[in-house]
């Protein structure tokens, strides 16, 4: 294999990462435990890992886990938007890792990067909204890696609408019950409501808050803004949900019902325009909107630029809207108010969900080639597995 | 002193009052402790004692304690309704102990027990509604008791009534603040869900419940509430009180408002005729009513009897009226629904209010007429006795 | 078909049984709007129906929408030891309608009735743990049904247990998603939370309380006593649900480290003898144990009765044991606490799982055969029908 | 009246001092009626106020209130590490007010400024700390002010420390009921727990927390982390208040029991030298612990300094100890953890509070020297005025 060379924004920043690094390795026991374990049973000894995540701090513990487990190469694209450039430099101080993550990085050089990545051989992917996997699929390269994990409901579902049939074992992390309970409902529910104190400095008690869908997600939103003292309600399609949104003590309704009593409105339906231009009559005077759904575009904030009289930025992450005779507000232009306004998900959840890659993984290494074909759940030992060093070590 | 006979309806049931105890007796490890204690110092050595308070197994526990503690006569009143014929016939056979209870008393036998007790002189009073202390005030003997305790804010209230001077100490319990919060606050908060859950088995998951006044008793029903799913509402006149309950978590709003959304509605206001027959158009169909405070009459229950086309008994328990094109239900005709239709306050929570009145009587005992004459709250001592003897043994 | 006798305790007690099932006649909506549709649209026409369910008054709201929706012929078993004599009168009154159930009944008299109900042909089965369609699949009789439905987690069991191929649909209600959120988790929650109060007339604020068993209503029952104020404890096997419980804000670890912390222990773990002999020296003083699982053999009653140097019962429906060193109390012998000291599941909860048994029926009825073999879950279309009738009705 | 010029670090910062003043001003509604209200009634036309208080955004909307109102001349001293350079030059460009707040400014530079202003008469005072009240006390001009307001606990102690009788009307806003149920507990309970995420990014649910103190902030805060999925466990010396946390879901017990146990410890009991060296082996490995009270002496920070083996900056705003073998952590160096990471209380409670300062300036404006003298609280009219303030304007 040709000697590769990181693409990243400053070499010299590489101090600043491992500054930035300090609190999460403290913090991340579960990485700590695995990568001790890693260094004695080595069960990913010479395997050739290509990974596609967000670069920031919480990465680095993760590599230093596949690296103790006896990785040979690893190479790292980051995603768009989210990488860290002083990470990205102290990760690519570590041997055999190859970093491909500035932050500027935008759809045409993050394209680039999967191709340069793809050039070569790899034997397990890691992948996060299925760049990795997508284009091989795609663009079938002469190699065929053991298998490959999968981050996101998304990644599976751009996959999916390949139509093309998979060739290698596919492990979806955002399937197993320790997601969606851990991350989905306590990670989200906690971190949405960080978010929303960071950006707005505003009392939640007495507040009445819209949260527009009532997955796993919503469910843990619902709960911990009850737990602030605000007054949760609830637009959900689905009846079976809706009814068990109703029972847990939420305001149930339509949003005709509802947006015209919400003085916050959340987003997390998991759809495209779960808000639009439509319901700008219906908001309450001075209402606040943020979407804590995966894609920006579940409030269609482009209709609401087209459309307002006056826009202006009343303060950093806070869009104030003038639309016919109303006036409200948007947060962090509608992209994930958790991310966005605060630092996402808990340590201790990541800490989680990296777990669950790395043992999957190491079920991808240990099988050699007798995992099925095609898209597949966590299996059920690794979900144990990690439930109890999380059990352990939190 | 003349030899006395209590005035009880079967002194047979002893027995079967023994039996009613037993639980009772298990779970007062205050009163037990106390009654230990006591036994030790005898802290009220030959004192005559009179007592007008609740005559039901929790009683008995108290008693004991007293006279553990050197009482040399006791005699006991009924309330008027409260009385378990049992429980009279059981505690009469402790030595030195008169009491005063049938089942079957009304405001004329109350009186005469109370004329008859207060013939002979007694050094303490403890009372509850002020029956024992009013009427000395009223027609005073020519005797001066060292002081009194009272239970109640009714008591208090209707002592004050009299416009007299109080010619001796006059110990409220009610104000005591280990009342308000465990007592006002938690027991209260406790009994009534459970009175509800008991008189209707339905579920509270969902409800939109209506407080009616956010005092401490308010305040904990809507937190209880709010801790089985239920939506709870406030109706309250005191703006500060108003804004903590709207901040606190409760849809706010005048009964105007807030009647036509209730599934339920309890009033514990303080004061008669909360809901009268001009809500009656307000109601929600099929609302169920109910009242948790001191008197019945903060329903007008009898308004609602003449005006009904129809009325009948649903359930036992459960009251249906027709009033005009509305059918509603009422719980247990309007009387305090966590001892009409559940047992009241907690055990734990009688166990610390007798401890209050036991160790201000031993106060009152040990001043020997140095306490000011008067009404009076609770000694801090006293608070914080009785507390440290609840951490201790709960 | 020959005509048939019901048998029954005393048909004079009809008049009692109509005045038991007002108020709930009055608060099951759903079943009621299920009578109006199905008088229209006739679902069930001359269907021929066999039941084997709870003969409580709640029951009859449902056999009236099954009769109303054009059912010819009925029969209805009772189940052991929960039958009351005045509904089963009640029920008897109904048109072609045959009651077999007495309040004695036992396996003995039980196995007559479900003899004598097979013993004619049958188009749908209505069960509950399995009695009509074990006992079809062990002694086949000449006609086979269109189908049946199982209420309950055990009876699948049960039938699975038989080991042979089923030989007509089997929707098992159990599986619904709404039954395990609405019945399991919230119905269960707030059920087991009012039994224990009803037992017991303690506080629940600041008990320390051992749930044995993460599943649907171990969640429940944590969460409501959460919202009483308790502190939950967790004892669970599976990892996963015991860092889910852990991360909800349980105190989770191993019986050993907290039975000795626990003021009350719930068993709710689906298996025999969570509780034991061997747990007993671990107790706290005055312990009090009660279940919440199906099957009261999740305590180990038998062996506590025979290692007992003293048992009596201290209340109606608490015993206390003296074995070894220690004492400690027993709800209900070791029963349901909610259905044993309370009334079992909220009205709500039991409209909306006949609702899901009589649209199951309808599926079976329109399907005429056309539903695979075997076991099978309830059709979606009927959760979600089921979840907007309560939506629409609650 | 000699011309006063503004001592302030840098005119040029108006323009951003106004930018950040925008979402303040949107969001301050009660400031924004009262404004208007004060403008047409003009409550105090020709008053000169002199203020001392925290020079940030909301202070700007409560001086417009008072130029609206017809104060004719203020000086506004900051207080000392709170001023915000650009919110000082942006409110000095009021008409008639002069500013002296630096960011530098120390215990020196603010007597100076107090011994300016005081330098000529005013006729209110409005005081946070008691820097304008006490030093009047204790070197008395001339002039007597009509009346005076302050706003903390800390400063009515300072005062009464002087042991000097006090010469005029003092409202302390700190005895208002609205305060404690406000901004005690609601307010403090919501930041803190903000404070928190923003330093840690840890999760809550399921941390053990200890909170040390279970005043009106304590209570807040135990309700919030309970709302948050943690397990909030206590340590109270008042017996009262221990027996009030116990019974409301908290575990109780004293430092040396529970300090091994918790995860998170907050300090918030309003005495110095709550944690000290002696707790530190105590510690949980790992603990993080930080400061809600009003003093950062709540914890020996100096002392952990000095018996440090190895102390470094672990993150911002967490530095991280070894004493003896223990590791632990500290956040902002033990100042209000609520101030110090996050942005302090939520904005409608400090609306609700200025308001509370406004409207008890008018009473002493309208007094006209009616008042009594001395030390009191907010008159009940303007507490039950603000209630109704901030109910018509939430």
């Amino acid at each position: 294999m040709p000697e590769r060379t990181s693409q990243i924004d400053d070499p010299q920043l590489a101090a600043q990462g491992e500054a930035a690094f300090r609190w999460f390795a403290e913090r991340m026991p579960v990485q700590r435990a695995l990568g001790e374990r890693f260094g004695r049973t080595r069960p990913l000894t010479g395997r050739r890992v290509a990974v596609c995540l967000h670069v920031e701090p919480k990465l680095v513990a993760w590599i230093d886990v596949l690296i103790a487990g006896g990785v040979e190469a690893l190479a790292v694209v980051g995603c768009i938007g989210s990488t860290q450039a002083a990470t990205a430099a102290y990760l690519a101080t570590r041997p055999n890792v190859t970093v491909y993550a500035r932050e500027a990085d935008d759809w045409r050089t993050h394209n680039d990067y999967i191709t340069e990545v793809l050039s070569s051989p790899w034997e397990i992917l890691v992948d996060n909204g299925s760049s990795l996997t997508t284009r091989w699929h795609e663009s079938p390269p002469a190699w065929v890696p053991l298998g490959a994990t999968e981050e996101t409901r998304t990644g599976k579902l751009r996959l999916a609408a390949t139509g093309l049939p998979v060739r290698f074992p596919v492990i979806v992390v955002d399937d197993s019950p320790l997601k969606r309970t851990v991350e989905n409902s306590l990670g989200v529910g906690q971190s949405v409501v960080d978010g929303i104190l960071r950006a707005t400095s505003l009392i939640l008690g007495g507040k009445r808050v819209l949260v527009m869908g009532y997955g796993w997600c919503g469910q843990g939103i619902s709960r911990r803004l009850l737990g602030m003292g605000a007054i949760p309600m609830v637009c959900e399609v689905d009846p079976i949900r809706r009814l068990q949104a109703k029972l847990e003590g939420n305001l149930v309704g339509s949003p005709d019902e509802l947006l015209p009593l919400a003085d916050l409105v959340i987003t997390v339906t998991g759809r495209d325009h779960a808000l639009t231009l439509d319901h700008v009559p219906l908001l309450k005077k001075d209402a606040i909107l943020c979407n804590a759904g995966h894609f920006s575009t579940e409030i269609d904030v482009e209709a609401f630029g087209a459309a307002s009289t006056k826009t202006w930025e009343i303060r950093k992450g806070i869009t104030a809207y003038e639309i016919g005779n109303r006036k409200f507000f948007l947060l962090c232009q509608g992209h994930l108010v958790n991310l966005a306004a605060a630092d996402g998900n808990p340590i201790e959840v990541m800490d989680l969900g990296l777990a669950l890659q790395a043992l999957s993984m190491v079920e991808i290494s240990l099988a050699g080639g007798r995992l099925p074909q095609g898209v597949q759940p966590v299996p059920e030992a690794v979900n144990r597995a990690t439930a109890e060093l999380c059990l352990a070590h939190f």
